[in-house]
């Protein structure tokens, strides 16, 4: 197995994720840490190992650094991505991309100029569930494909200074189930419709933004798309797909911490809790993501998840803050 | 038990549905089996016993009729409800009132002047499963309600004859789910969205109508409300309920021919075919529709499914229309 | 559809199972409600029609009276078997014959002098789910049966006075459990392998009873079938089959209330309370065991649960009463 | 985290288990593996990492050897347990100390003059799910323990080969079903009754050994154990519990590859395959065995999995052979 020496960039929440899966990839090396921080860089280095680099034309001219992982703000991740595609280093970049078409397209037009194999950090796709669902659908198991659905349920609002900052929830948050979805139908919708409210936290439609929402995706093919978004959920993370076609119908299941079932006193049949949130939900998936990353870069190939779906699944996500403000079904803008 | 003397008004399919059960109800004696063609009448009664008739007024005026059961083909709706509460005869009228807003204020009109006992055939708000899940949520078991869910997915497409009678797809299913949703959540929708494709049958596409559709109902409250149905359905009658609110999350789940669980040669777990269609999955709904009826009237109150509910119902199906056809929010006509 | 007159013999716990089934059976017409103490009989008969009578011979000269249904004491099934079978009136009998051989031989005796059709109301084998596994096992469906599973356990402990009339629990109540089994299988047991405890009511040791128990049947196929049993269950009436093949595995599953799943917030999936005992368990098994004596009656062939499976089922219970004191393996008598 | 040298000792199936999990854990590191003939011990090394030495007392007499971890052929067990324990080096050691009682007692004198920490490899009790159980038993959720139940069906036979060296299907397998129910009931059987049936391979017959079997074990609080095995499934490797108490009832699952639900054409629902076998089912197990071992050790107490629970185990599985010969209960010999 070849091994690509890695620059982890950023030290942030995502940054804490990768280090360790980085660490465990037997075809993956830690050997650097960036943050223009040097305390920063130090403490994470301490944690997770590589060297500690505040410097970043040291970092992408290092020979030992093969590729990037970039972890930083979401702010900067057209900078990042920008110098490390001109020093012809291949990218794992965490999503989004960046909140505007304008700056993707700028990231677009670099990646470009200088090809370099690049990755957007799309890890529901990587999911064992979601692969297998996807590979249902792509054998033709269930026919012809006219409904999918997703529920993404978070167990609780983040902080509202996180809200802010993140483009609005359907930015932030339902361009995973985008991205996820027109990747198992292998089409972009044409049209979206989508409805929001707030319900939950009052701080979030204070700033404009909707903590809860629904939106139906129209395919050019005739298939009808169903999203369902929560910035609260009782029970946990409630993560589930559903795909209907005219031969079958295949779903995913939530996770649970064990399978312990338990019959109670009051003659109820009870599971064990629904693993927490998304680092405890899709471990694996990260690990996997870095997986197809080494294998693509490693075969000279374009791994799954392109900037280009990037730009589809964010501007499908800003049709949807239209169509939720207008109550009109809109167009994304594809151009 | 007080008992009822009925006379069924029809002698089609929906005739054949109440006649049984009209039979099995403690509480109800069929009197009458009412049909404006002498010899369709005979044969129901050989079926069903009860006395066949063939003039309104005679069956009216019968002293051994104390309430009818309107089973006749939807256009008539109207014109019995009226002769029957002119009649002062309470009345159990098989769905939809009428597929015009212009005719369901028609009867709503004579109702008010002739307020006669009038239950519309919502049959699935009497299904156990559909009620417990009312219940939890009208005992707060899951807090607020924040999202609601319903699928109806029905086997195969009904004939092309039946499709262009039917009002369309919206009027003749959808309804269904909307009182039901509308029912559970104590709420009438402010707007609506739909999308609708024609993927199965495409006789049903060149009727101008839809075949699948998805539709979200948003709520004064806030609630958002999604269903989505289907013409064709592989692996039987799908249907579906989730409430979703801020302490909590309750579910129907499909009815299986029985409980047996396979674990097969390739290594599977397999469960049994669902119940076929709405005459296997609802049987025991239109058993206590009936009870509902019988108890209503003879305890002198209104039965639970109303007029309005009826009136109610239809302005969201054709909101729906609407909405599906101009790609907008659409209010519905509630005047 | 040929109707039977039926007498009902008897006028307890078990005739008031049996009166509203007869009742609702389009081929079965309850004409005589008989017990020797004239007010039981009129009061009964007040409920679910028929005429009362206490004179046995009466009862069993009447033209009317085409068959008897004898749900009396069992220390007096013989007596009434012997009797109706003197008379030529084919019989459903309540389980077990009787608690002894000898005696059971006695009505094997007299119906072998007079051989009416005869049924033992062995209703769990016409239990839908129960009745859908055997199908499966006999068509070989998992291949070659290899091992039997089978669990009872009821909500709560009888009255003692029950207990003790009962013939102890092996006999009472693990009997239903051998006779489905065996029936399942094809074949009865050469051996028996029994334990028993008490550990949910002392009253219950101090007769020499157990209230639970686990029963090991040694097949001689060489298949193994295993039994357990407990006069308590805190969550209700458990009752679940397992059969496992060389080619796969089948299982039935309990049932409960509705179908509702509850995701709660303590983040936990439950169910509904499992149906209380065998009155709300096993309705529909009564129903269709005198749906099935009506029609082996009506066309001249022997009903499925014979006097013979009444006798084995017998010899084998007291073959696990003899192995659960002694500790060894006994082989039943089934000479 | 204190780090352990580890000597592995053996190259054999379970040496192929144990290797990657102590690579895999933070706090071992795999110093040596040992194998009397230096090619084997070479070969492995090249896989695991390690110094490969053919001489045991330079194993053992090695500074960086901190703890040995023993997983040669069962008859030699005893042998490197005692050289070890002399050596003052914490062993763990894989099931069953030997297939002797005799051999057992030697080692637990050894033990006795030489109280090094010693864990018995009994991974089950490691499992995540497993373990759950047991904590719900431990916090008394259900109540008093009445009946535990474990099923342990392989996926398919072993080589005759294997068979003939493995002690008997009691000793080689049922024994982990007896290690982890008396663990989880915190007692050890009175009695034990055992039946046993070669159905699957007759070449196992053949050589006087079971392929299927049913085991009852008596418990002094009068609890009830029922373990079934079959040494065929042809569904993948079926492992569960079930643990039955007066206030409430307990269940683990099989463990199913992914958690899709396919509904399909034929109307039915169905899930993914197991898991094949106790490589896969149980691989999280083995590193948390090691764990505990890690634990125990450098926290100076002793580990979960006692050489007197090896002995135990050993004993009560000896008594099930003698039940299902003699078809007598039979006490273990605990002495």
């Amino acid at each position: 197995m070849t091994t690509l020496g890695i620059a982890l960039m950023g030290t942030g929440r995502m940054a804490h994720v990768y280090g360790p899966k980085i660490n465990a990839h037997p075809g993956l090396s830690l050997e650097v840490i960036y943050n223009p921080r040097a305390s920063s860089a130090e403490k994470a280095a301490g944690q997770y190992g590589g060297r500690p680099m505040d410097d970043l034309d040291s970092v992408l001219s290092d020979a030992r650094v093969d590729a990037v992982v970039i972890a930083t703000p979401t702010d900067t991740h057209v900078e990042y991505i920008a110098a490390s595609a001109r020093a012809g280093k291949p990218i794992y970049c965490e999503k989004p991309l960046d909140q505007t078409l304008e700056r993707v397209d700028e990231a677009l037009g670099v990646l470009k100029d200088h090809p370099v194999p690049f990755m957007l950090g799309f890890n529901r796709r990587f999911d064992p569930d979601n692969a297998a669902l996807r590979a249902a659908v792509a054998a033709v198991e269930i026919g012809r494909l006219n409904m999918l659905m997703s529920w993404s349920r978070e167990p609780a609002p983040p902080p509202i200074e996180y809200v802010r900052a993140s483009g609005g929830y359907f930015v932030d948050a339902t361009i995973h189930d985008i991205d996820l979805l027109c990747w198992i139908a292998g089409e972009r919708p044409v049209e979206v419709m989508a409805a929001g409210s707030c319900m939950f936290d009052p701080a979030i439609g204070a700033e404009g933004d909707f903590d809860m929402t629904m939106t139906t995706l129209k395919m050019p093919s005739g298939a009808l798309v169903h999203i369902n978004n929560s910035r609260a959920c009782s029970y946990g993370f409630d993560q589930r797909l559903e795909a209907f076609g005219d031969a079958g119908m295949v779903q995913t299941q939530n996770h649970h911490e064990d399978t312990l079932l338990r019959w109670g006193g009051s003659a109820t049949l009870a599971r064990q809790p629904l693993k927490h949130f998304f680092l405890e939900r899709y471990d694996q998936s990260f690990y996997n993501a870095l997986d197809e990353f080494h294998a693509a870069v490693t075969s000279d190939r374009q791994p799954s998840a392109t900037a280009q779906d990037g730009r589809d699944a964010l501007a499908i996500a800003l049709a949807c803050v239209a169509s939720a403000r207008t109550g009109r079904a809109v167009a994304p803008d594809y151009s």
